[in-house]
């Protein structure tokens, strides 16, 4: 058990798609913020970057209860939870106005060396400031379904605005690719409920990109994968289960 | 003159680029935030859902000081300065915490019937709430230089998030077209200073879109215009003033 921090946030309207709810995107740069927030206030800077070494996602694990809504007033809470060599398991959780959990997301951070682009171990000196529990235990996530047909497919060039203050193309822009892919009408009509992610290489610019998806209707599931376009080297592979957008709600 | 209003904003990191600057789509969305805060302020959003109205953006020009960075606090004022049959002229500018002016921001605003995708005159009673002055006199904007060679070029599919809660495409997204076009090493080593933008149709899902720009290094400038890949109908044209980054000042 770590320290938490607790932030609010208001979703805005350029945060929102066609419904007026939080895009998958933006909904996971609100809440990876507040993992920012609480590294600006417990730790220094300098200690990571005079090594030369910057914190990377590698997996997501969400669980969505109901997407907040244009104007919500949302509050976030983050906690390092625990740790071992390599990974270090940090959780979110983002309630409404009334603590009712919106949404919980397990993620999974590596220490990269930014020049090698090589994970490094995590120190004991570096995790300290979190108070997060060492473990040796590695987390086992489930084997994640390969996507076996092509059924939804678009190309996408990675833009400089996609790139982030790292040098990174930040990894909610991988969600923006996965659900464009995905037609109109399903997007109108299905909300994500579960998403798991699995971020295997990084995508450079220049980079172009191939967004795959395929849909089971039996168990309202899509299987996607990103990978590069001429090599066809893997990117990410994610799992998403949908549930129909419920139209009297609003 | 008509009332002011003023909110702060602090500049997240999945709002900046490379440089930890704010990005340009950026700036301009958490501009146009406070005007969507003051209509919703100052007015009952029923009077246009029921004539089934709605506001769009047919022009900007815009002054940058100095760009924000990541992590700073930023406070944005706006005020509906004068309105004539079809134009709303409103202002917007950001400070910094110590009051330094940033960005200054004028926009042109006019009423859509959304069903018709046509203008309508704006009525004396929809104004009234934002106490703007009426005037019969038209702003004349400089005539925009249009682009002469496709020095640059590249094409943009629109995509599902870049649609935002009125079903348009979010007129933000039009600058990461134009500026997206431009060089890698150009925008490393450049950033605006002034930019003025004429929105001449809207672009609707599943269009493809041609960014085109070419730089003209006397005037340090760059025209671009965005257009239809395939009819190559105009739907926007821009002029970006630009100035050298000072890297000493990080």
């Amino acid at each position: 058990m770590g320290l938490k921090l607790t932030r609010p946030h208001k979703i805005e309207y350029y945060e929102c798609d066609l419904q007026k709810n939080v895009t998958l995107p933006m909904l996971i740069s609100i809440l990876i913020k507040v993992g920012g927030a609480q590294t600006n206030e417990l730790t220094d800077p300098k200690i990571l970057e005079d090594k030369n070494l910057g914190w990377i996602i590698t997996q997501y694990e969400m669980k969505i209860n109901a997407l907040p809504k244009q104007e919500a007033i949302v509050y976030i809470t983050t906690e390092a939870d625990s740790y071992n060599k390599y990974f270090c398991y940090r959780k979110f959780w983002m309630y409404d106005d009334q603590g009712n959990l919106l949404v919980e997301l397990l993620s999974v951070f590596s220490l990269m060396d930014l020049n090698k682009r090589k994970i490094e171990p995590i120190t004991d000196e570096i995790i300290a400031p979190y108070q997060a529990e060492k473990t040796t235990k590695l987390k086992r996530f489930p084997k994640m379904a390969s996507v076996e047909n092509d059924e939804f497919q678009k190309h996408y060039q990675v833009r400089y605005f996609d790139l982030d203050g790292n040098g990174h193309v930040n990894n909610a822009h991988y969600f923006d690719w996965m659900l464009d892919t995905l037609p109109y009408e399903f997007l109108q009509n299905m909300e994500p409920k579960e998403m798991e992610i699995k971020f295997e290489k990084e995508v450079q610019y220049g980079d172009e990109v191939c967004s795959i998806a395929q849909y089971d209707e039996d168990l309202k599931q899509t299987r996607h994968k990103i990978c590069h376009k001429d090599t066809n080297e893997l990117f990410a592979q994610a799992l998403i289960t949908w549930k129909e957008i419920n139209k009297d709600e609003d």
